[in-house]
């Protein structure tokens, strides 16, 4: 039976009284956890991603903040900290929240109770997104088509979000971990995910260790799956969704999104509601990062030996281009799955998914 | 100017009477032309796809065939010759399609002229390949969308369908090498085309060769480049072409026609009529190859020391899946471009089609 403790991207060793995490940067050929014994630690983390997926960085930034309070928690040292952590990776949203989060609930105490303040308060943050990701995927599971009894329920995911992404349970892979818990038959296409390989590398990986039967497809595959009728439907994640419903999420999410729809699949996006950007009316106006070429013309793995190496792919002179993301109109997604419920992604779903957060 | 002579896959070399043959199988890393002296070095270079693409493995065999009777021209070794150049590639229509064709025009020949014929007729039969693609180029060339005055085409191609696949110009490449001729600026995006990087390895590689510009994306990034306005029409060839006008295509060719369909853009398929089968009514009639999960799994580049190496991307126990192809159903499809005009899928369009061909 699936024990979502055991399936966890970073944990706390309460009797080294430290943090530890998966480095992600070696999977899925390594397994290493690592122990983040200071600052310095914490920020190499982030910055060497580590650790990635945006609340995974947030409560990891939050822990390093909590960590560097121990020796000295002037208001001097915890600017500095939190500017430090700040650098590790400037365009993350989440990783500004968790800390804005921490100086908010320990910024007004006296120095001497600021530390454990700060760990009591990483730790908050901690059981708050297993919380949100654990209702993900209890609301997910249950709007997940039915297949007749006994059929394996076949689900197409994209890229990675599932618990390597957060804390535990993930957000996309949540409603396939509940579903599996409750007993249902599952299995997941897994598409690849160039030019990072983020679904081959991670996604894989994390379903493999929890049990779930996986098979790993080429991006391209994915409208021939459906053209065969061998998916059932699609789940993925959000980097961002805009207030009309439009989702922003890695490359190659948006085809996956019109193939569904040309095959009357369901698709559909979990996310925790502060994924939502209300000032954001609709997906024109959120920002594609351009990354760079290396990441299309080479590709890491293992050679012959086992050893680790990055492989050029290309002719030397090859431009490449390498958007990292692409928009799924609203009315490509069938519903918007929520720690608050469920909704759909017309005018009046998202107004009920505003009043239900409150 | 763009010189189709220079840019060949295979070659006739007068002075030592042997066929050469770029070695495919080291592109885009190493451009080696490959003398092909005896009927062993023309099934190796089948086989080993040291040549690929359907005309030109055709093309090959016949040299071979030629190049296996100047020693013995007996019926007995004309049988078995052709049966070790069938045997190389079984499945590959365009080669059984050669060999027959050769078989016809020199087996009532006396013993002592057939060398000569034979290799009379594979010279008419690489010319004929030649002025097909020529064609296909022409036709292609006067539908391809103008873009007022000055302003650069953007095509978006899948796969390689170019010069390297046939002998000069190629199908889905040939109306782009003459639009160019014909002084319009053009730039490709080059669809990498996982899990064998086709677009990658061979279409940048060859299109750079003869001077057009060009940039390779991720298979992902094609509905966000259109998305953006950045892709004026889609060019692909075809495996094979359904009488209804349903087109197999290297595997996430469908995904492109969605998303092409979804931005109203033109998604053109260029292809000789020998690759339309008559005899098959539509598109699910066609069998889908699944090829080894390896493929997937796996990848071939250069280390820092330029040396080819295969690298493992995914962890030990991962499985694949990996359909070689898909299909594009005909409405989908805006136009066929082929060497005996271009057509519309509709009914009406292959009934005039077929009418054309005669």
């Amino acid at each position: 039976m699936f024990s979502a403790d055991d399936l966890s991207s970073l944990r706390w060793d309460s009797t080294s009284g430290q943090v530890e995490i998966i480095d992600q940067t070696l999977l899925p050929h390594t397994l290493r956890w690592c122990h983040l014994a200071n600052l310095a630690d914490f920020c190499h983390a982030i910055s060497a991603m580590q650790v990635r997926g945006a609340p995974l960085i947030g409560i990891t930034a939050a822990y390093g903040l909590a960590c560097a309070l121990v020796d000295d928690a002037s208001d001097d040292n915890l600017r500095a900290a939190s500017d430090r952590l700040t650098a590790t990776r400037p365009t993350a949203v989440n990783l500004q929240w968790a800390l804005d989060q921490m100086a908010q609930s320990i910024g007004a105490l006296p120095e001497s109770e600021r530390a454990a303040a700060a760990l009591e308060k990483a730790h908050a943050l901690r059981a708050e997104d297993i919380a949100t990701c654990e209702r993900i995927g209890l609301n997910g599971a249950q709007v997940l088509p039915s297949t007749d009894g006994s059929d394996t329920l076949n689900i197409m995911t994209h890229c990675n979000a599932g618990w390597l992404a957060t804390v535990q349970w993930g957000t996309a892979l949540a409603p396939i971990y509940q579903a599996q818990a409750q007993g249902r038959a599952v299995h997941v296409w897994v598409s690849e995910t160039r030019p990072r390989n983020q679904g081959m590398n991670l996604t894989a990986w994390e379903l493999q260790r929890a049990g779930v039967p996986c098979t790993v497809v080429a991006d391209n595959s994915c409208g021939l799956l459906m053209q065969q009728g061998k998916v059932d439907c699609v789940i993925v994640g959000s980097d961002r969704t805009a207030g009309n419903g439009d989702v922003c999420n890695k490359v190659g999410t948006y085809l996956k999104a019109l193939a569904a729809a040309a095959h009357e699949l369901p698709f559909y996006v979990a996310l925790p509601v502060s994924t939502i950007d209300w000032h954001c009316e609709s997906g024109t106006d959120i920002p594609i990062e351009e990354r760079g070429a290396d990441e299309v013309l080479s590709m890491l793995g293992r050679d012959a030996t086992g050893e680790l190496l990055e492989v050029r792919l290309a002719a030397a002179e090859t431009r490449a281009a390498n958007p990292a993301f692409d928009v799924t109109p609203a009315r490509l997604v069938t519903r918007l799955i929520t720690e608050v419920g469920v909704f759909s992604t017309n005018a009046e779903g998202m107004a009920a998914l505003r009043g239900a957060i409150g």
